[in-house]
């Protein structure tokens, strides 16, 4: 394969505890104009539901495809959630990488440290909420689950606090476009970091 | 001094070769509106102009005032130019950050490189030109000065294109408000970098 070191889009996860709008997040990044982004279908083996199509919602498989890519190291990350695998293809990802595009994975803080391993030079940004207590009132207020389900999902986002050391960014979620705001810039300067850009600006040095 | 994590602001190092245009583009960044931007005066040992203010077009000090200070490591980087200093006062620039202002330098490749051994976690940006063609051009059409002398500062941005490698970020002038959207992408971006907002972060996590 030919290199390509000036046109590859970057891999931009987007992480964070549960519960902290990840997805509305994300959705508002898509909602904007003139972006160059693209989100990075997952891959189940759970049924599609109605109205679900392969490819958009999800790449459906069967558990023995799934676990053939798991052997092959053809996942940037997986997990298995109520007996079911999801997980995000490689072969998708560096397809969309190469083609330019910039590649959004919107994942939980599980999967982002695998995917951390094999891509380490992806682009990791960690979504915190504006207080503990925000993050308190929005698992309260979405949960229709009796307390105990609430409390459990309390303290996964407690231990998920702790991570945000490892990411690269921690991007406060205080309004969503706040939110969206920052991570386009944070896209738009990782373009200009000195170790992506200056193979480009070599090129630029070269004698016409 | 009491430590102040969250509020201070950026030293932002503009910088790149003599003719690429790092004044214009310093200029478009201050014409923006709602910026948090403070451009830092340079002190020197010329004489003020016709015109020229004391603290807003250079803090203008005796020479022996100025000695005094590279003596006593008052100054970021300074240089000599036909006689006279030019330099960077640190007290001015460290009460703006502190103030939590984005301090902005713009200075010479030689400047910059002194800025990074005494500022390490400011920010250099270097600005190049879209092709060396466009720097010539620019170098050319600028000067009213014989042919040598435009040669000799042409050999000079050519030495100072190679010291492209030592800095964070890397912005194409390729027009000056796209340069301008580029840098402040850079600091919004930076701000939100896990070395500078873990520490805001941890704060979130404390117990309302």
């Amino acid at each position: 394969m030919a290199m390509k070191l000036n046109e590859r889009g970057l891999l931009v996860v987007i992480s964070g505890p549960s519960g902290v709008g990840k997805g509305t997040v994300r959705k508002a990044l898509f909602d904007r104009e003139n972006h160059n982004l693209e989100y990075s279908v997952s891959m189940t083996t759970r049924p599609p539901r109605i109205g679900e199509t392969d490819g958009i919602d999800y790449f459906f498989v069967s558990k023995k495809q799934f676990e053939q890519r798991i052997k092959n190291e053809k996942l940037l990350e997986y997990a298995e959630f109520v007996g079911n695998y999801y997980g995000t293809p490689i072969d998708y990802v560096e397809e969309r990488l190469d083609k330019g595009k910039e590649v959004v994975l919107e994942i939980e803080v599980q999967g982002a440290m695998q995917v951390r391993e094999r891509m380490p030079d992806a682009v990791f940004i960690f979504i915190a909420p504006p207080s503990r207590q925000a993050l308190r009132d929005r698992i309260t207020k979405r949960a229709t689950e009796p307390e105990r389900i609430i409390n459990k999902r309390m303290q996964k986002a407690e231990r998920e606090f702790g991570m945000a050391h490892k990411y690269d960014y921690i991007v406060v979620n205080d309004t969503v476009e706040n939110a969206a705001d920052r991570i386009m810039a944070i896209i738009r300067a990782e373009h200009a970091k000195t170790e992506r850009s200056i193979h480009k600006y070599m090129k630029i040095l070269e004698v016409e």
